[in-house]
């Protein structure tokens, strides 16, 4: 039994290989999935694709389309979402990516540092667990395929 | 044909009671619900009913859950969402009922300052109309009930 | 019990009237939605409540997420949905109307002239019903109720 | 991590063997499938399997319960849908199968050419992704599975 | 709370009248729907909308769209649905009607004869309720209402 | 705005009376449901109906169906879920009746001693709000209709 | 793409013997499922398993419990239903099997001889498809996988 | 077709281990998953992963949010749950379980002694099928098997 984990977050540090180098190391039967992760890329494939756009509102708008595209594909295809939350940027999309989990009835993991605690008490109890590292998150994906 | 709309969103402005006079101006058939507006009742809300909580963190756990039963009570009664996006603050809870509320299917309308377009652009994609000020929001909640 | 019927297709005839007239001289429990039937303010919807667009197809962008904000709303509360084709138009949203309807598991009765029945025989397998005229429409409606 | 994407829409070009011939020269992990590609085929289908039927409207309706069968298996198969738009005929057909993915839940990309904007405004609308070639849907198909 | 019940089963005898009359002696809050009960109008009602149709099946397949139209809208607006099974005849619609209403999740409740438990025996294990008589099926819907 | 709330639970103590009282003296809008209270009456509904059964485990299998008939309906219309768990007994009933409130999406309030926290733990951390006393439950219901 | 079918109908006839070898011969990628076909173990298997009960209405009870079991998973695993119908018996598990499809929106193809048209008139105007003969059922299952 | 079974129950005898066996000397086609086994383990896997908590009820609460993210995960890519109840402990896990899988449409067996027959009436009326001992269970996955 293979689970696909789609790992929503910030694409500015390097949690995603980290979690990913974790998770081979103890073998865990894991496949991640998540978001472009070169931030320009991410914010021109609008323009990469479609061509110039009238200014920069339709800009994102077309990038937009191309992004909830990939998410909504991968999302589907996940049977768990992680979602990290850091100190800095709006980070709408990683509560939006969040939020539709819940929906979706699919088991979802939130990383926050613990001084994020109040402005995510919502979203976190709505979570099916919350924790403060990707050392953590690790875990509680290895604790899936524990026997004893 | 009443339809109930729930107003997700910031409660530091008097937004709610805006759009809530204007539509009554128009006789429009809507019925407004909402979060707690007062901020320090929706955040001790929990102490409140259960009595005192070890922590902060466990303070806002307590407060949550409450928050979130009145959420989903309330939004699964209405037929359409409209979510405010603010200049302060995190609103990841706007975000999050944003994002429940195309995930169950139901319309969304976002109000957004236009500086706030690049963070909210997926978000925003999703929704079903994005406007920029209170007094849009109602003209397309009046457009639904005008026949020419 | 009233049910509500929502109305899609052509907006250049006044089959709505005829329909509407017909049901209430019968008497029958039926409350009737649709589009917007002033077709220039449909087109026009957006740049009236957003402002001026900077192109044609940004003003149908504009256009449409309004129009299609008002048709999931109407038609998430009707029991029924009639779609009419006509000779003239592409009339692709009537299409996307009905099907959205099939695809939602509601009672969709077609109506279309009888030399239409090439170009629509997937789409009219699927509806519930396919008839010919306006009359035809409101006899099933009207056999809902009868009990003898 | 392969996917099934259901190409609908027009019969009498060649854009699906372009699309999985370029989709193949890039070794992207994706699996077409699609309606009868056979004209003359798909509409007298009916009459192949179970005989002659009285006329032309029995013949359309034998026919198009053999074909909704097939799309309906196909397309729930299908990880994403495509549907094409081209100008000529009605495309009743291809309108329906892009409005049922949409209410399905599933990625929808529309091509059309720019001048079909107008009639096509409030699919295009609901669609995750409209473009105008199929070379720039195979290039949103390829950004699923790019990681920079 | 008044509940609405669909009659589901022959309508060569009078036990809709039987229910109705004891349920309203009983002051129940209860609304019954139900099929069309004049067998020859049922078997007749593609005709007398659609004019005539080519042969017995096509006049079959005629009916057969309108009767299903208005048992769809019927029993998706009921709360519960009754199946009554006698002696005599196929009553494939009524344990297609029966079927529907276990796999949309209505309450079920089944009456049949006591000679009939063997072949009704794997659709009376998924009903909610199997009773022999009318009088008792009308028992289990006054329990809804009993506090003591 | 009326809401239903279903009342699942043991059925040895008033605390429904209670419930309903106080709700009564606050004048909100809630109207309660829930399971017979007169125990004899729920074991033997079965036999009351049927007639007698060949055992206990019969006559327990009838008065089963007919208990989950009547809970299947009224949990159906509720709103709102509060199961209560007390010291006695085994109450699989309520955590059956909670656990499927919580899959169906309905918002569960879990009244229960604190020393039943253990055993109640991750049916607890599922349910929505958890409180202690009937007391609390009331405030969390009083709470959706505050405004300040 | 291998497709699952679940064969619904009666045990009496070698019919799905000659569906399999057909299938086989022509090499399509389909998987056949299907009831118990000895038909004195499934009216048996719950006495099989349980031990000996009170009467025949019970061991028709426990039969069905675990036939129902067994057809409640092979459907659930099936892409495709066939439901074949006899000119004996009453086949009101047929007929369950075949609604369950239809609502559980898996593609359903019934096979009856001609005579049966009326009686099946409603049942097969909700098929997807409806043949005479176990040929004609094939050929329309080869044709998901002919491209020309 | 291998099916995957979920093991809901009590972790204090060696029923899994049984069942397993059993079901691996009859080559059938079956993987079983279940809850972490080591009682202490699953009570302080909370602590283990997330540090040490104020109290016991925040004990409870870490651990239940990482034991529910286990069951939600295995459970959803289960086609089958099993759920064992014996005569110790209040065991509202394994009825959490079991009413979760009855609300999910997922095929349920439930194990029990005769003696708990009248407490889990309800539950097991609702359950698929209802045995005594592990045994019996295998009897029926092997059922689904078997052609004759």
């Amino acid at each position: 039994m293979e689970l696909t984990v789609y790992l929503a977050g910030e694409i500015h540090s390097n949690w995603r290989e980290e979690l990913k180098e974790k998770a081979k190391s103890l073998k865990l039967p894991l496949h991640f999935v998540g978001p472009m992760e070169n931030h320009d890329r991410s914010d021109f494939i609008g323009e990469e694709i479609l061509g110039e756009q009238p200014n920069a509102i339709f800009r994102d708008e077309a990038a937009s389309r191309i992004n909830n595209f990939r998410t909504q594909i991968l999302m589907q295809k996940s049977d768990i979402v992680i979602a990290l939350f850091g100190e800095k940027y709006k980070q709408w999309n990683t509560a939006m990516d969040a939020s539709a989990a819940i929906t979706l009835g699919k088991p979802l993991i939130i990383i926050r540092p613990e001084n994020l605690h109040h402005p995510l008490k919502e979203l976190s109890n709505k979570a099916t667990v919350t924790v403060e590292t990707v050392n953590q998150a690790l875990k509680v994906l290895a604790y899936i395929f524990d026997e004893k």
